[in-house]
């Protein structure tokens, strides 16, 4: 039989959660602090709890999705909530730090619940579709009891490990490579701007390159963890095409006053790799220079 | 009938475009400073000039790709090279600044040959395949009568605009998204070492988030392009969630002593984004930040 759910926060990645959870005919219940996020969903079939004690008391499964752990705390931890979440289990996938985790699971058992930590990776678009990922940790046990409806959140739903802190870890690293992306997009953005490119080329050609980014990435992954540094016949390019044409980068960006604070940190590692005799290797080898100067 | 090839400078880059060319039947002279770097492709039907001026005696089309503009200058500037450059085409693919472009272009209008300048957007695994990118400016009459040469270097082989220097341009911009992939896959790599998390596990999910990030980055070109910066229905994060999360980052950076110079940058940029108020909006705000602070 179906578990019923409820979910705790309908902002934009509760209520795409709660979405895919009715789409799959899960009996769902929802709360949010500003009422009028969660009423749409009813229209869908959710019902809306008045309080979080009540959306708590109506399923098996409490999924909590807020801004933090904090504001995680604010709602299980009332006192007049959290005996109620005994016998539960509490999946909670808002994004924080591995210690975030651990001090959460660790509360959860002192109150009689399971607890699963989880962390999306996906924007609520790709909620529900066979390309959400979304990675558990902790307890094994309630993971693959309720593997179907873990399915109905995203269809790439990796349970990495027991301890609790393990997918916010595994996240945090992801994001770190989003937001290297996001930034040289900003920075690709400005080059544009300034050189009177317009953004719209910028749109298409990143389009046809991306691939070629994503297998460069995938490349630096798969050869720092077989610690194959050194230029080798399957070397894509080494550090000396690379740290050359990043000359012409940061001159343009110098010419144009383009904010470099982001280009010198890479500058730096760059620097560190080729001073300690690196400029031919493989660009992999400046995984070995990324710690505090 | 196909016009005569030849590359000049057979790295890792010029020898993909020599076998491309030979692949696609053409005629095909190689030369390199290092000789033994052009011997492997004579195997594959290249003739190997011991001059730089016997070839470009030898073909009506010269591909130059070599490190930087500079090595290109010591190899046509010569004076018993110059003079033989009159009537032809030169194809310079040599990666570099929007003023290195322009700068060569003038100098070979005043020798008599014709001139288009290109950026390879590609490895050189991606050559001769559909998915190869290259950039190119210049003259429009010597691409159009040479189109198929193009194409055989790249699927998608763009000509971007009649001024020289817009491919570097756009270049440099498409790099510095790259790098900046790159530098978030190195932090991502340092996250998980701390963590003690398999790299192979990191390769696995960035494979299965990729087509999130770049969705995210294609999202934040159009929005900027558009200039849609407040939130609306179709905002995929607001600048707050990021902002939230990233903190965790940071703090687990420092806790594991990563250098922190690159996400430093970011933080500034939020930071400046933040201070005059656009918290709740799109993450393509950022981009009205990117000047010199
Ligand atoms: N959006 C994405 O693309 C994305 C992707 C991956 C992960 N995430 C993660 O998902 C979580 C939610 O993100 P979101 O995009 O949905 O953000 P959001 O739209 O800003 O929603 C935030 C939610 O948290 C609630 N909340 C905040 N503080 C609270 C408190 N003290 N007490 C009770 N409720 C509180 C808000 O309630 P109100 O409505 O009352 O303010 C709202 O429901 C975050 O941890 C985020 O990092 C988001
Ligand atoms: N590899 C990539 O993934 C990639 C991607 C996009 C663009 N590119 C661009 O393609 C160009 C070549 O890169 P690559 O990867 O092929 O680098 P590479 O393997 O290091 O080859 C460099 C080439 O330049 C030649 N060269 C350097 N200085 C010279 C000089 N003063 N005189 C004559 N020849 C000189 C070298 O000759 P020797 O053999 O004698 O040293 C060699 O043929 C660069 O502008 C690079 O930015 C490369």
């Amino acid at each position: 039989m179906k578990p019923s759910m409820s979910v705790l926060g309908t902002g934009r990645m509760g209520s795409a959660l709660a979405r895919a959870l009715l789409q799959a005919g899960y009996r769902t219940t929802v709360w949010n602090r500003t009422r009028e996020k969660a009423e749409p969903l009813t229209a869908l079939g959710a019902t809306l709890a008045p309080t979080v004690r009540q959306a708590i008391d109506a399923s098996e499964i409490v999924i909590v999705n807020v801004s933090d752990y904090a504001a995680t705390a604010a709602l299980l931890r009332a006192n007049d909530v959290a005996p109620g979440l005994a016998g539960k289990l509490i999946v909670e996938l808002t994004s924080g730090t591995p210690e975030g985790a651990r001090e959460t699971s660790g509360w959860a058992a002192t109150h009689g619940a399971q607890y699963i930590d989880g962390a999306i990776l996906a924007t609520p678009d790709f909620i529900g579709t066979d390309a959400g990922t979304i990675l558990l940790s902790g307890a094994l046990e309630p993971f693959t009891a309720n593997e179907t409806v873990f399915r109905a959140l995203g269809g790439n739903v990796q349970h990495i490990g027991t301890e609790p802190g393990r997918a916010n870890a595994l996240d945090s690293a992801l994001l770190a490579l989003m937001w290297g992306a996001l930034f040289g997009g900003l920075h690709a953005i400005a080059v544009c701007r300034a050189e009177d490119i317009d953004v719209g080329e910028l749109g298409r050609q990143w389009k046809a390159t991306a691939p070629v980014v994503e297998g460069l990435v995938a490349d630096l992954i798969k050869r720092t963890g077989a610690g194959r540094f050194a230029s080798d016949a399957e070397t894509l390019s080494s550090i000396s095409p690379h740290y050359g044409a990043f000359q012409h980068l940061k001159d343009l960006m110098e010419a144009r006053s383009i904010d470099r604070t982001v280009v010198d940190g890479y500058d730096a590692i760059f620097s560190r790799a080729i001073a300690s005799g690196h400029l031919h290797d493989d660009f992999a080898a400046l995984s070995q220079f990324m710690g505090k100067a």
